[in-house]
């Protein structure tokens, strides 16, 4: 290949992967000799070359531009990591299909597979503003908080868990982006790599995600959809398989929505406690309570430092500013250097803009409107379930939070109703997520937190509809091999 | 244990670990009766044993106060995985060192130590009006992208790597929160817990960390301040250990200021080769070159995929949006997957916000005028550097960058430096926080970013006078006892 035909060819390619557009500018002759060290006459002729085979255009006093392409541009998709051809492959990687269903749902328009809560519901504009006049007053500073995190945003916390009725040592705070992060931090901290953690089955898979990152194990310990993790089988696994910590979402389980009463609040850190082992608690939803009263957390009932305690602004205040934080108790100073270790602190900018919305702003008024909201979206969400879904439909009562857990009738695989209600838009999170295994296949999460239209009706109908027509075509076989877990 | 001997026993361990420093109140009787839900009478006989050990003491109307500790405080990195001893204290941990300094930037009203870009120098608002305007459009999924990262920023980012005479694909971009979480990525992918990975000596400390947290070992290779990392030695190394990859910074490498030969560049890539092993370059200073001439990367000279090349915008656009990304070659499906498993994404509004800046604005001017400020800065601070310290002190030429990398003269300790300087106003970054070892106990770094001012003159020759006064105050033994590294 010569140099002008190489050049070309680079061209050609960063044209056909849409790094270059059709009607930009390609690099003046002069820029690209530069850049490429080629002399001006080897350039100019690889522009003629791209202009020959129609990939550029000159414009008289204005230089070359990218034309049209006449092929479409290749799909990232195909080629990329973790190209995910949907599912019911032996094979399948929980990550992979996470990965490919939180894909999805950007592209549905209606996204009942959301796992976030509809950003219209939060003050984001006026956090973005505080954000911007905070970026123009300050000169310094303005990179990454060291850990523990910025102070004044760790007093704004530790002043939010006290109106919720539990005293936090504000020197017990660690700030991180989000719960994800608090999360994989605690597992590393009161864990090692090998290690069996006991988890809820169904669980969050950004969990299972953490345990996998650390390389541990998770042992999925069933949840009672009312009562939440089995305490006996939780012990009999502690005993049996040597397990070194659970990771446990007390309020408004993630999928399935209930609230462990205190009684088994308290008797699951005493029996954590009795084990001398590691209890991370989960409680990213704790604010979006649709009774009278804030649900108690398992840190209130930590007596020796084992309850590691994550959460989030990210499902009652922001998604986009991705704040969060662990209370790791005895485990605080190797969750603060493993968090320096990593990245050295937590962006400064979002942390000191909620800061100052938690100071200024009604973040009490915010929340009861969004909890008056999402209780009412609950009622018409199961509601619409129950009316359109064939008999043989099971369906939660969430006591907080925003989703929706709904068992299909006679075994249909919600992979395949996944895929179809994809064809028309519509996203679903289909039970797969949920667990290491095949237990949840039949099940689906449905978010509600996005205003109710006409169209959120017409996709309910429309899935309730596919749902009975995958029954009649379920093979035989399938349509009562899948005893409900519960 | 009784109840206040375990109360006691708590707080202890959080005043040996230092969570709880010399002069700090502990909590009243009162506030850890309530937190603890433990009797009055309980707290106050827990503080009384904690009296009379020593480890607090009572002030009249003030209350219990943390005693300065007899012996050294534990070292939170001798219960971590890999304690990197150091320096004046043999149990020293580099990264309580560097983030006691990082703290310490933070108070310092002359920042000669922080890591940071002057944040003046960058169009932080500009960035902050794209992401209030963002903020206010978008209504959907605003909280993170999924990997690779926003699609208009990776656009973008090939984009600018075509314009620096690189053609990328936009297939491999992974966009990550910062340099610092490419590198851990990239480490994680490329090596596994336990392996040897190579580094430059002195490094920058967040490799040390990234390496660190990953469960691996650094052997630390000399670098010569002006061509870099020694080929030979790592080759050596690479034999002798059985080193699993290197991680290297080829352009103004941070302490050291030098940029290697495109020759050395080559020869480094073609040595890795050679040996299967992968090569991770961080390269995030390679746009604030004072040359003619945008610095090539290592990973132009990557044939078979064994580069992976970890960027950033916090050095030469914004450190507060903390946007940084990877070209992970051959182990772009691991990253991609890792990231994932760690973080599902990365936030979606700082992308948007930069990559509109990118789109929009005058990037290319905005870099054009950095350059010329830092240049200028650079001839500022040697100059100073050399009029105000004593004889027998070594500054380098930095050929892009914001740091200057000074050898103290007659092995003048810096951390000792460090401690006046500190309460002086100045902060520096001692020597001691580039390896594991006290190699370079006797090297400070300079930040020389910020605004020239008289006040920048002053801490200079406050400095040169300290370094004066520490030269005729060193113990004989010590005066010729650190032969320069290079």
């Amino acid at each position: 290949l010569k140099l002008y035909e190489s050049l070309a060819a680079d061209f050609s390619s960063l044209i056909e992967q849409g790094v270059m557009r059709a009607g930009e500018r390609i690099p003046s002759v002069r820029q690209a000799s530069q850049h490429h060290n080629l002399s001006i006459s080897t350039v100019i002729r690889a522009y003629l070359l791209l202009e020959s085979r129609g990939l550029v255009e000159s414009r008289p006093q204005s230089g070359y531009f990218v034309r049209p392409l006449a092929k479409p541009a290749r799909d990232r998709g195909a080629q990329g990591a973790c190209p995910v051809a949907v599912a019911l492959a032996p094979e399948l990687d929980v990550s992979k299909l996470v990965l490919s269903t939180l894909r999805a749902i950007g592209e549905g328009s209606v996204p009942f597979g959301s796992p976030y809560p509809d950003p219209e519901l939060f003050p984001v504009a006026r956090i973005n503003q505080h954000a911007s006049s905070i970026g123009r007053q300050h000169a310094h500073g303005l990179a990454v908080d060291l850990p523990p995190g910025n102070p004044e945003l760790i007093r704004q916390i530790a002043r939010r868990h006290l109106e919720n009725g539990m005293a936090v040592d504000p020197d017990e705070i660690v700030i991180t982006a989000g719960a994800t992060e608090a999360i994989n931090l605690c597992l590393q901290a009161a864990a090692r790599p090998g290690d069996a953690i006991a988890v809820e089955s169904p669980c969050y898979y950004a969990v299972l995600h953490a345990i996998d990152n650390a390389g541990m194990r998770a042992i999925e310990i069933p949840a009672h959809p009312q009562t939440g993790i089995d305490l006996d089988l939780l012990e009999q696994a502690i005993v049996r398989d040597g397990v070194a910590a659970a990771v446990v979402m007390p309020n408004f389980q993630n999928p399935l929505g209930f609230q462990m009463s205190d009684e088994r609040k308290r008797a699951l850190v005493d029996l954590m406690h009795r084990h001398g082992l590691p209890l991370i608690e989960n409680d990213v939803y704790n604010e979006l309570y649709y009774g009278d009263t804030h649900p108690g957390s398992l840190k209130s009932y930590d007596r020796d430092g084992l309850v590691l305690h994550c959460n989030s602004f990210s499902k009652s205040l922001t998604s986009a500013h991705r704040i969060g934080w662990a209370l790791p108790g005895r485990y605080l100073a190797r969750v603060e250097k493993l968090k320096f270790l990593g990245t050295l602190g937590t962006p400064a900018l979002p942390q000191l803009a909620v800061a100052q919305y938690l100071q200024q702003d009604g973040y009490d008024f915010h929340l009861r409107r969004l909890r008056r909201h999402l209780a009412q979206q609950a009622r018409i969400m199961a509601a619409t379930v129950r009316r359109f879904f064939p008999a043989g439909t099971t369906v939660n009562e969430p006591a907080g939070g925003y989703v929706l857990w709904v068992g299909l009738p006679d075994g249909v695989p919600s992979l395949q109703l996944y895929a179809r209600a994809h064809e028309r838009g519509i996203s679903i999170g289909p039970g797969d997520m949920f667990a290491t295994g095949p237990a949840f296949r039949h099940y689906i999460r449905l978010n509600y937190s996005y205003a109710w239209t006409p169209d959120c009706e017409a996709a309910v109908k429309t899935l309730g509809l596919l749902v009975g027509d995958l029954m009649r075509h379920a093979p035989e076989g399938r349509r009562h091999a899948a005893p409900a877990p519960h």
